[in-house]
């Protein structure tokens, strides 16, 4: 296995099982002097964590990098322990293949058959990145780079109008949703669900207000590509659109050019803050859409290892939707992109 | 500027402008022995080109890295020179910011407005990509993994069902549009948009078979992550959807879990080839948005680099739609993300 | 501060500061299924530890990656906890630059005078080295390839003739080095050292059979290249040399070319066991040249942060040599280039 | 084959044989606006040059990246054609192993016996070398760093006491040696060698002025770690030695610690100009030790392709010293290296 790293210049490797003694990470080419906001990371994690029944712990243990809680540029290291471990939980699972789960990949691809959760492939690894993240939104924030992710999706109950909508009203709702009426509706929806032991899948919204313009490559590491690869990154993200996004399709030129004011900005903004690759001053902004969680309170048809027909059923404890738990690494992962092509930019600038 | 790379085995950069004296690439880390098909690589960047008036030179020169038609191991190096270059086409627009064009933003990041098209912006970076791609796909076709393109949407004419239809169906029109009723609706879109002076956006779909189970990194290189990277790296590419995509926000677990069957395929493979971030084995599907060409033959509003309002007239010669010529493009970008990723895996394996 | 990872597919993140809580690291791209010999690390470990004073702890925490002992693909993060935490001790050189130590430049880059210890630049970084080139060397034993190195020569006190002497004699004595007459007199310089509160230089050697040919690439990335990289990179080392190394300045050809046999090796492998930048499948050799310990029992003229004119009497616990405890870092560097290069070179392979 | 590429931020990529169409590179990462001096690479390639009988091209054909001879910060493509291509010079050499020469371990590696010269391996890939150290000198100008390479040493003539001598004498002589008397001995050993069919080794010793305190990175990217790398990756070379280099071996602390003055110079600068992988400030000063160059004019005895004992005699053009002509391209690499730590220098700085 590679690939557990993130970042060119600002950059982040992860480690841990979600069953294991951590999770945790690495970050190397973080800048000097950040003041460390440890109550805002701690805030993130919690809205991390699974609104399941499970105890996860979200202390930090601060292994090298800081200094009276400010960095000092060495590597920041850091663990989140795991503590509330119960193996016991799975074990019926134990030779079944999960239905659209990482089971039968990771056996295939590294012969073993981890009855133990999923690995790295767990949600727990994600609270990594949160932290990461979090170091580099207080050095954005610094740079008056705000970012910001919201629940536009959830079932058939959607928000229309993103960004372009009051979305400060998202703080009055659990899911951060920035339209009252939808939000109550996502929240039936989930009721809906975990009645009937099902799940569902959601998108977000995620804005970052702030970054000045030039920032990104013009060809392969375009701004946009490098923010597709952070959302994409993520388990279970399926789609990732900027701007009008898939929209586009069906537009015409006439229609959604981006047409100049005389203080350069646009009447729409329809580029969602990109065009050609580079940051444009506007306002970035791009929704990713998570398929519903594959583990399910439903006896689901499957096979064991040997190919043979079987039931499966879930028993141990689960989520019913990323949204609104995802919506803190949605805006680590865009931290990170954002950061790394920031101090990239640096290492050109006059 | 940086970023010109793809790739972290299979390794390729590429260079050179639009109207300058040629584009190119090095591949620097192709396997050793493979037989390179010229024709199809010329039948590729003749599908790349531009259906407008301009007549692009495809001729290759092959600098280094081949012997005898067979690539040697060391790096390829590969000219397209550009003949047909006529700079005062452009002069008329010198001053004048082009909406949803990169010319303001590599003015601001690079300190010059290039008039002289859009240098490393220009479409014509793509033969490049070409160019490597196909050595890409011939190394894969080795390995019976095939990769296809097709147009799926162009303004409100679009295809349903991607990818469980009739595909061969889509040798029978230009557009590779495997719904010919479809496509006869998307060839009047672009008739219309040519008699308006508009341009429309586009939907293009990408299957790739043959794939072996087991390829990708489970946390950030994830080869869904990295897909999306690459289509993003695409000019004028808006959104990735990967299997059901979008339409994941709008589904619960019940309905799209891909249930195994005894052979450890799935019924609906909804997942789009990839779980976890790695392959299963099935066939890999996904979408990629472009947004309109952004000049078109229309008076538009703008501002010019002191931000004075002004009125833009194009006079250049320019492309309606990016379907079908993108379609190489995509499968060339697809071949060069599935062939590093399929490297790295050897890397690792016994 | 960047640059704390080394490996390209074996990846090694290293973190910690000498007197913080913890070093430690992070392996990405570890093959799966590499039995842990956990006595082999602890050994390497001690061997590393400070002949000096100071009580050292050797504890090691695994937090990911392995299961039952052996390694399963993932990241394998570890940490060392630092106990024996003195400050006290370093404090009245709180303001006085230390003779070619790392206080000036780490103080001018960073802006931040760290008078406990020296960060990052501190010999307990390199513990985390010998874990993980522990790992990279027991899958290279699985591979027959075996890494060892050896005190050469510490002031005056010089071995002749490496490689081609008896080297098991160097199980004899507590330096390895493999001529005990030499052995003797090193001893004694140590000795000599210690009484008068000096420090000394030494050169190691090192050795890696059973390497196959044709691994490293041929240009930038030469096996030579990145295995002096690699020993350039461990604290106080000032030059490396392959083979005959700089004695190749003072060589005819007629003399020094390497002949070959009918079975391929060479009559004297003066070249070292790479031509080229390739293995030449026979063994491997170098020396590492390491300055004296720049900390010393004698008083010293030097200036404070004002650049006033001042006397540093040093106080803490120190080492005199950085013989022998550097050689399992010269051991675990070496294996870290090798099996990069080794996995690297499995990605091309059939 | 990989490794065709140098540098982090300022990245270079070669490409091309000897005997091929041309050699060339690849610059991504270039800033913007470097005025080229077209004239300086001319006279550096033209130093490259072989000495020998060979008639080379040093024509350069910029291919990207230059507007009016300023970088314009897209990725700068250039060519040199090869046109003096005799492979009927070699034909005789077809199937016998060259001792100490990059046959053997590339036929192993690539599975093909390049007869005609030696493909990646051959001395005219540093042209490309040459080229983009040049524009990184240029830049490194303008920041007022400085960097000059000369011969120390040709067999038994030997130049003390370098950097300390008066460096300006090595205008006057071809070999670009430091010591008037010295330079007259290497000329007499190469006279020497000419006629008796020999070749020899030589130490080349550089010097980089004006580096500012700080650069590079502390743990494996230290400045002279890469900086070890450049030397190394360059075809035949053996040893680096930093400062006092291998003298080190043999030192006290007492006698070579770097006291400091107070501007924060020291007395005698042994360190090199780098202490803890981190520039002092003071002139970066190393040495570099290539083996002789292995083909020479006398029958030397060796095998074929199937182990049976043969005669090689050598017919083609070669050189007997790589010293002068290896000057430039130590001063390219050492310019490359520079100028990667001082972009990423920059992204880090205020």
């Amino acid at each position: 296995m590679s690939g557990n790293c993130f970042g060119k210049i600002f950059r982040v490797t992860t480690f841990g099982e979600s069953h294991g003694q951590a999770v945790g990470g690495v970050i190397d080419g973080c800048p000097a002097g950040i003041r460390i906001n440890q109550q805002q990371i701690e805030e993130q994690l919690r809205r991390r964590q699974a609104t399941s029944q499970r105890q996860e712990t979200n202390e930090i243990v601060w292994l090298s990098g800081l200094l009276n809680g400010t960095t000092t540029g060495t590597p920041i290291a850091f663990l989140i322990p795991n503590h509330d471990i119960r193996p016991q939980d799975y074990q019926q699972e134990k030779k079944l293949l999960k239905p659209s789960h990482a089971h039968y990949v990771y056996w295939q691809k590294y012969g073993i058959f981890d009855h133990q959760g999923s690995g790295r492939a767990s949600g727990r690894e994600t609270a990594a990145r949160v932290v990461a993240g979090c170091i580099a939104m207080q050095y954005l924030e610094q740079q008056h780079i705000h970012i910001e992710a919201y629940t536009l999706q959830i079932g058939a109950a959607k928000v229309e109008g993103f960004p372009h909508l009051e979305l400060s009203s998202a703080k009055e709702n659990i899911l951060h949703c920035p339209n009252m009426e939808q939000a109550s509706q996502m929240l039936a929806i989930l009721d809906d669900c975990r009645q009937h032991g099902d799940s569902v899948g959601c998108k977000v919204g995620c804005m970052a207000t702030g970054m000045p313009v030039g920032i990104g490559e013009p060809v392969f590491d375009k701004l946009s590509a490098d923010l597709s690869k952070a959302m994409l990154s993520i388990n279970a993200a399926k789609a990732f659109e900027l701007g009008l996004g898939s929209e586009f399709a069906n537009s015409y030129g006439s229609q959604v050019n981006d047409l100049y004011k005389p203080d350069f900005t646009t009447e729409h903004n329809y580029s969602g803050g990109i065009t050609a690759g580079i940051s444009t001053g506007e306002p970035i902004y791009f929704t990713t859409t998570f398929k519903p969680i594959p583990t399910i309170m439903q006896d689901q048809p499957t096979v064991d290892l040997n190919g043979q027909a079987a039931t499966l059923q879930a028993t141990g404890r689960h989520d019913i939707c990323l949204c609104p738990r995802v919506l803190p690494v949605v805006e680590a992962m865009t931290a990170l992109c954002l950061i790394d092509k920031y101090l990239e930019f640096k290492a050109y600038s006059k």
